[in-house]
């Protein structure tokens, strides 16, 4: 039985049915009925590949197939999805781990196979995030459970209790990580450089490191009639001046990046000069030093732009991330059997988004594995991704498994 | 009976209890109680200052102390507020025109002395806003009074319903134009002018013209972690290269103001390069060539901006107003009155802001004084005018009613 680029589109395109948006992407929030859905579709195809399979506290669904020893080759990746996103993020490496494990149904290893489908990576329900991988490594207090909440006031707790789960067990997902041998994530590139580069498949050296900070710039609300150019201390027009700085700072930095994604004025009026303008600064790169001089770089301006404009600022760090560089081991295995399969053009890329793979990288042997995205896009419904390149991915990784069973 | 201080200040405290928002500030809208509260209590003061009193169809309360001709001397101003507004803008034109109405209130007047308080001046319930003095000039149809509606999706229609008025006989305010002799409004600043020259009263020489603009800057939306610098088209950024010029710009025509008082980014996601950011651009100068250059200038900057950093973009016109020059004879009148009272400085100034004056201007002789505003502060709690000021600007203007009734 060879690996199915058809079935791969199928089981695909059956997922993109449980949603929230039918019409309008995929919109797949953690305990909810559309994650019930999915689980029990994804627990159905595990068990047709032959896997014995459970889902655990955290709503991971967790496929195994059973080897000669307690060690454990892992195929993982998430199954919800933000709010209007695509039908390939995360969800995509959950059906080609299925489709991997179809390969070595009948045969017998000499370590355990699990496919896992984590739940909550995205944190677009709660704002946390990574929540089944963070179960696995035993970062979860039924406390916090309780104190995280969602944007209509549900607790997580509540939630997982409405959709059947029992919070008070989230310990029992706790990994015996010595069993681990490899934690390998197929996933969407989510950005535009394997298919500007025309690479068909990219190897991640690592996931970068990332800083967020809230800016907030304090001038003077005014009436925009009637107070003169000179008198005027206008927060829009000193952020505006911070923020097109921002892009060149980190031009400077190769392979770094810096995003003014999210700005607000107050009070917003057409009719008033802005009083406050807040917006986010993140900034991502696979150096830490790099991201750390590009936040003292923008720091640096920010004060001396509110100095020589007569604004006020205050700054919230928001997250500090350092980078988690992959396996090294892993990524060789993953380059030999690109070449293996006979794979035209791979690319060595950081990955410029959180993963699973972010939680696991400091405590397992974790690689990942990125397919083109169609124009880059992601977390939008227009998100797409070829069969046939998920094809070629699944083939890599059983190429990897095939030569570690061969040890 | 001389104008009293004790009087005024009294008046404004009173008024200021008819508000939506009781300890933040004045919020009264009109049709609401708290317009019919303040319209009843204008009544009864006007009527203790020995006038005839009317409620006309449009919620404007017209006091009258008739006269030996149908020639008519008009003191103006509204008696609505903003959302969490001060106890001074409009208001305390109203207080002053009952003050300086109950000097004349025992004598025969060559011709009649009307206050009046307008209604809906700000336009802060249905968008619009100039509702009484429109009325005057007979520019609605109820047809449009039941188009415009508040957040609420009340119309303006069901709301004058509501509060006990006859929409259908708008009709019935309209005035007898070629009776005014003069439309005077004594309004307080909202702007730090007056203050910074510490001059006592503002005679002002015009409203300004005003074009507003609602610009959209699109690029392409995109992952603020996968999405290399250089393959960005970063909405906030180009609109932050915009944004930061549009003040350089305005500096350089003396008088002339720009202003970016609103600003949103779509996704607005801290994770998400912004595909798209719009902002509003006034411009206001009471000279129309300048707000046209102005005008021009930003627009040649939007486009060499979106050029160079490969954005589109739009702009919608929503708003192009010619300037309205006050009164020369009228202007002239109360120089010599602040001269007549001894008003130490006297300062000539644009108004920045509309008012009910900007409607009357082109078609009475309209003229306005304006009163300083503490640290230009308006439409907020913090507003605030020295009742002594008031004192002076009703003296002013009682002396100029004095000399046209000597002619």
């Amino acid at each position: 039985m060879a690996i199915e680029c058809s079935r791969i589109s199928r089981m695909l395109a059956e997922l993109a049915q449980f949603t929230a948006t039918p019409g309008c992407g995929v919109t797949r929030l953690p305990f909810t009925p559309e994650a019930a859905q999915a689980a029990d579709y994804l627990l159905h195809r595990m068990q047709e590949s032959g896997m014995d399979v459970k889902i655990d506290s955290s709503g991971a669904v967790i496929g195994t197939l059973p080897g000669g020893s307690n060690r454990e080759f892992v195929i993982a990746s998430h199954y919800d999805s933000v709010v209007h996103g695509g039908a390939y993020d995360g969800i995509a490496g959950v059906v080609c781990g299925i489709e991997i494990a179809r390969q070595f149904a009948r045969g017998e290893l000499p370590f355990a196979l699990r496919v896992i489908a984590t739940n909550d990576e995205e944190g677009a329900r709660f704002g946390s995030g990574f929540f089944s991988s963070r179960a696995f490594l035993g970062l979860h207090s039924v406390r916090e459970l309780k104190k995280t909440c969602d944007r209509n006031g549900v607790s997580t707790y509540d939630a997982m209790k409405q959709a059947g789960f029992v919070p008070e067990t989230i310990g029992q997902c706790v990994w015996n990580l010595s069993r681990v041998l490899a934690f390998v994530e197929i996933h969407i590139e989510q950005g535009p450089v394997l298919e500007t580069e025309q690479a068909d498949l990219g190897i991640v050296t690592g996931i970068v490191g990332m800083k967020r900070r809230m800016v907030h710039i304090y001038g003077q609300a005014g009436h925009a009639g009637t107070t003169p150019m000179h008198l005027r201390r206008d927060a829009v027009e000193i952020a505006a001046h911070i923020i097109c700085r921002i892009g060149d700072i980190a031009r400077r930095y190769p392979g770094a990046v810096a995003t003014v994604g999210h700005i607000e004025a107050s009070p917003n009026d057409i009719n008033t000069i802005a009083g406050t303008a807040s917006f986010s600064v993140d900034i991502r790169s696979l150096d830490a030093r790099a991201v750390d001089a590009i936040d003292r770089h923008i720091l640096q301006y920010i004060k001396m732009t509110c100095e020589s404009m007569d604004g006020a600022y205050d700054t919230v760090l928001t997250l500090d991330q350092p980078p988690a560089p992959m396996d090294e081991a892993l990524r060789r295995r993953l380059q030999h059997a690109c070449v293996h399969c006979k794979v035209p053009k791979i690319l060595d890329l950081p990955s410029g988004a959180g993963h699973d793979s972010l939680a696991m990288a400091g405590e397992v042997p974790t690689a990942m594995l990125f397919v083109p995205s169609h124009n880059g896009r992601s977390h939008c419904p227009e998100e797409q991704t070829d069969a046939e390149a998920l094809v070629t991915a699944c083939k890599v990784v059983h190429d990897v498994l095939y030569h570690f069973m061969e040890e």
